[in-house]
């Protein structure tokens, strides 16, 4: 916990009431001092008819010593842990012996005169002093105590350090944070937006916001030149691991006259400088972060979000395996596929159970299996190898840049599927090898991501990503260029793997925002039915503009190295998107319901199933 | 506009495509460079074949002059205002007759050598330049255009910079910012909450918070020592010009181990400060404010929410008109009633009209007229003063402290009713006499709330205001005292007559509390079964505390002297709860309605009204 003095309130010369000094601030120079103390029993210890507390607060921890015979030692013998207590006394030095390196306050204990019970506890559910694990639907239900556990109070106010250095790091860059309507339209985001009915209007709903990027770029429409907001974020989604299943937050900002670098050159200081400052002397990636072309991203890590801590670094070796002796591979190629090399250095002194685990696992993961080479001084060992002509061999070494005692492993098939595969392969071995750099944030930005793909069902044109991205080339390539040969100002930063945002330079022209979904076949009917808000805007006088917004939960989560979204947030709903501690959701009165002119509808119970069984 | 420098991300070597400054930057000194701007046009003239644009960004506003026969003359001649335009010229000194010293920018003009016209404007809805009065539904449907316009976008500016400001000062006071649920449970606060379906819980409800008050607590009984936020708060109540239908934002804080002094030292320097720094020099109250105990704000103004620049005190002289020859006002008194003095200095002079105007207006409020009396050398005027003894018309201006050439009014009647009365009578008087104190901010503390009332309807003893504060002499108090002389820590911070927020030190003790709630008639079962989640947590151990939350929305409003809240809120619900720009609140496709589990259950026609009439 924090050891910041507490910026204590003076009571003109009586003492307050409850504290002169907070549980961290007292140190060898207050001994003879009269303090007081209020803070929670962390624990007490019976030493020899002598009660020792340690009181806790939010600062810091203090011993308290309550001498054998005090008139006080009765009161404080009954009252349980986490109980809160005022205690007064005097600040007195503790014994060479006794003393505490390792707590700040360690040089002396407060032997108590007079102890006030402010709060009396009943039995905990569970243990706030200790390390040990609970289940999370207890710790929910009790979240008020959860949150005193030094880890859970660590990380809520590392999450709130991170968000008050975001907040400083975007002002002192010029951006105004607004606050943009949570009770709003539904918006074409694409996930499940919660409603909110109106009661004033029956029949009729708000939305909460999926993120508020409209209102970001009508605030760009409206001449704000840089906007920013910590920015609630609503989806009615399933909970995953990373993911809270109802609301999150991202740091949402926009510019206007703004290019992709301005944006780059914008957030790049603000990554590196947070996971700086709350990294704990982790590596960071500095500014400028790596630009990664999307198509260069599947190429060499199979993932268009890749960790760059991992050094592995995949090649196509579909040449070495067309027309080869290897036949399985060779009639892949021969049938449009590819084969990728996923290189494994140092593997080659394995055993055999190493191999055979890999392999194991790649046809859990829906592959066919997963083949190898072992390089040796003589050239390559392994099923592959022996059937796969010397030179061929030599070519996947040289083109892998691998030596002897390495081996590579290899992902063959088609398309999209071969490449994601590719990629786990690579972060699997890495994993397994022990590459993966220790102690370090990678940054980088995904660039250039196609504006169009081919629906493999349909054979037409779909938007890959985002529809009111700028395609590169405006217009011109729009009409000029092979609809798959595009690719738009949209691009994502990823740290270690994990996206933390989309973001893009945004499309504010109708005309070549109608060309581009005319080209993805929406007519311009339909392209003014369903966006015609924005684009009535854009017909007013629109900026360039473009921004992005990292997610905060996931920030705080890198730095925390929690792999659970609900250790980053102070009360977070349940996985089954439920607040044990508060009862939400909950049934409401039929009046309630009436007022807002409706009535429940609920599916009917399942086959088999009676009412009242 | 801010004139503060745009901090421009320089693109190494060449020039950035859409600006290098801001439309505020550029003077005398940089006259002989090229620079390139990008903004709306403002406004367009032609002056004998030369063309002059005011080109207008966030930042402020330059002169562009487009020479007599350039080629990209008739381009520009072409587009209309708030077009947004890229323009790149050279710097060139204005003749000294046509400098304007009113812009930062007067000095110099930019000589167009190209233009690159972003975004083509249609004809407007409405002007930006300009002050012309537009209806506000017209206004909120065009936001993004609206908030163009100089006050709307200076106010929010404000209303961004005020934000920072109330941030930085808590965070400076050791507070930290948590992010409390937004979906969550339904709060006893007693306003309507709004309600949003939990699709995964068929027939189950969230709430959105009316306010974070039970978050903020359980932060404090969770161990974290002062807690703040800029809040998010929503409550389904019709709207006001001081409320927005939907949603507002409050400067929520609670602090641990503190005492009503302690909430006080700490909002007093966050308010000063703020009124301070964006006040314009208006005068603002020092610290500490005034407290007043609410039985004295009563009396001595006639309402909890006074307004300090108002200098009028009122007095109680029902003594004067006990058994007095002035028989409506000795009738009232015999009744139980009582009767209060409103002074008027400096009215004596005032024509008939001036006193027939007040009465009149008193009748439509409702009261049966406003007797008064004019002071002369001899004694007093007027209809009052005929029927009333002279030693008591003299005792009456002994008591108001009044003199020669002043009047005073009365106020009859029983109980709250004449209370109120008075209060309304004080404030009409002294706008009237305009006595009220100009550009000055007054805070004051009403202190000292009852903690109970007497039902007048059944006799019966009620909450008067928060049944959660904690009563003043604790359970001894609630134990040994006529309930109705019990006062709670509760208080009120007011400005100028505005109520900014409510505030108490909470009742953390579980006994504390339901004997409270048994004085007012519940019990012990009833307070288990409705706030049985808050008093669980207080028996775990809880601290004492308190806070407040101050009405961010309404900060605003009284420094941008805005007395509509919709002028401070960046995209705000119209009156009816409606967003005209996104279209929100709106019916919803019959499948969105299924998979939540409700069905419409819309309220019939009106008789009269067949359906498809």
């Amino acid at each position: 916990m924090a050891s910041r003095p507490l910026p204590l309130v003076t009571q003109d010369q009586t003492m307050h009431p409850y504290r002169t000094h907070s549980c961290a601030a007292l140190r060898a120079s207050d001994a003879g001092q009269t303090a007081r103390l209020s803070g929670w029993v962390h624990s007490k210890r019976d030493h020899g008819g002598l009660l020792f507390i340690d009181l806790r607060d939010h600062f810091g921890m203090t011993q308290i010593v309550i001498p054998a015979g005090s008139p006080v030692l009765e009161a404080v013998e009954r009252v349980r842990v986490e109980s809160v207590l005022t205690i007064t006394g005097e600040v007195v030095l503790r014994d060479a012996a006794t003393k505490n390196p390792n707590l700040p306050t360690g040089e002396i204990e407060l032997r108590a005169q007079q102890v006030d019970i402010q709060s009396s506890a009943d039995v905990l559910p569970f243990q706030v002093a200790g390390h040990e694990h609970y289940p999370e639907d207890l710790r929910l239900t009790y979240r008020y105590i959860d949150l005193r556990r030094d880890k859970v109070h660590r990380n809520m106010m590392l999450r709130a350090q991170v968000i008050a250095s975001l907040r400083r790091r975007m002002t002192d860059q010029g951006f105004v944070e607004f606050q943009t309507p949570i009770l709003t339209a539904s918006s074409p985001e694409g996930a499940r937006d919660f409603l909110v009915p109106a009661r004033m209007h029956p029949g009729k709903f708000y939305a909460l916001p999926q993120a508020p990027q409209q209102f970001k770029q009508l605030a760009m429409v409206a001449g704000f030149d840089r906007y920013f907001q910590i920015a609630p974020c609503f989806r009615d989604e399933a909970a995953r691991a990373d993911r809270s299943p109802g609301e999150f937050y991202q740091l949402d900002f926009e510019m206007a006259f703004a290019t992709q670098e301005d944006v780059f050159a914008t957030l790049e200081p603000v990554m590196e400088g947070v996971f700086r400052e709350f990294g704990g002397g982790r590596t960071v990636s500095a500014a400028p972060f790596e630009r990664i072309p999307y198509a260069t991203a599947m190429k060499l890590y199979g993932s268009d979000k890749p960790d760059l801590r991992n050094p592995l670094l995949l090649s196509d070796v579909t040449e070495s395996f067309a027309n080869s002796g290897f036949g399985l591979f060779a009639r892949i190629v021969a049938d449009g596929g590819e084969v990728r090399a996923i290189p494994a250095p140092g593997a080659g002194d394995r055993p055999r159970a190493f191999y055979d685990k890999l392999n194991a696992w790649a046809r859990e993961a829906g592959a066919g299996g997963l083949g190898y080479i072992i390089f040796d001084e003589e050239g390559g060992k392994g099923p592959i190898a022996k059937n796969l002509e010397p030179a061929r061999v030599a070519a996947i070494r040289e083109a892998t840049g691998l030596k002897a005692g390495d081996a590579v492993f290899f992902a063959a098939g088609k398309g999209d599927e071969v490449v994601k595969f590719s990629g786990l392969v690579r972060t699997r071995i890495a994993t397994e090898l022990d590459l993966i750099e220790q102690d370090s944030f990678r940054f980088c930005w995904i660039t250039d991501f196609p504006m169009y793909e081919r629906n493999e069902e349909t054979g037409q044109i779909d938007f890959s990503h985002n529809p009111f991205s700028m395609p590169q080339g405006g217009l011109e390539a729009l009409n000029g260029q092979d609809p798959l040969t595009i690719t738009a100002y949209q691009y994502d930063i990823v740290c270690n793997g994990v996206e933390l945002s989309s973001g893009a330079i945004r499309n504010h022209r109708p005309d070549v925002m109608i060309r581009a979904f005319e080209l993805a076949g929406y007519p311009a009917s339909e392209v003014e039915a369903r966006f015609g808000g924005m684009l009535n805007a854009f017909r007013y006088g629109a900026p360039p503009h473009g921004g992005s917004a990292p997610g905060v939960d996931r920030i705080v989560m890198l730095l925390a190295d929690e792999p659970n979204i609900r250790e980053v947030i102070l009360f977070p709903l349940n996985q089954q998107g439920e607040d044990l501690m508060m009862g939400a959701p909950a049934p409401v009165p039929a009046e309630r319901l009436k007022e807002l002119s409706l009535a429940l509808n609920l599916p009917r119970p399942k086959p088999g199933v009676k009412a009242g069984e």
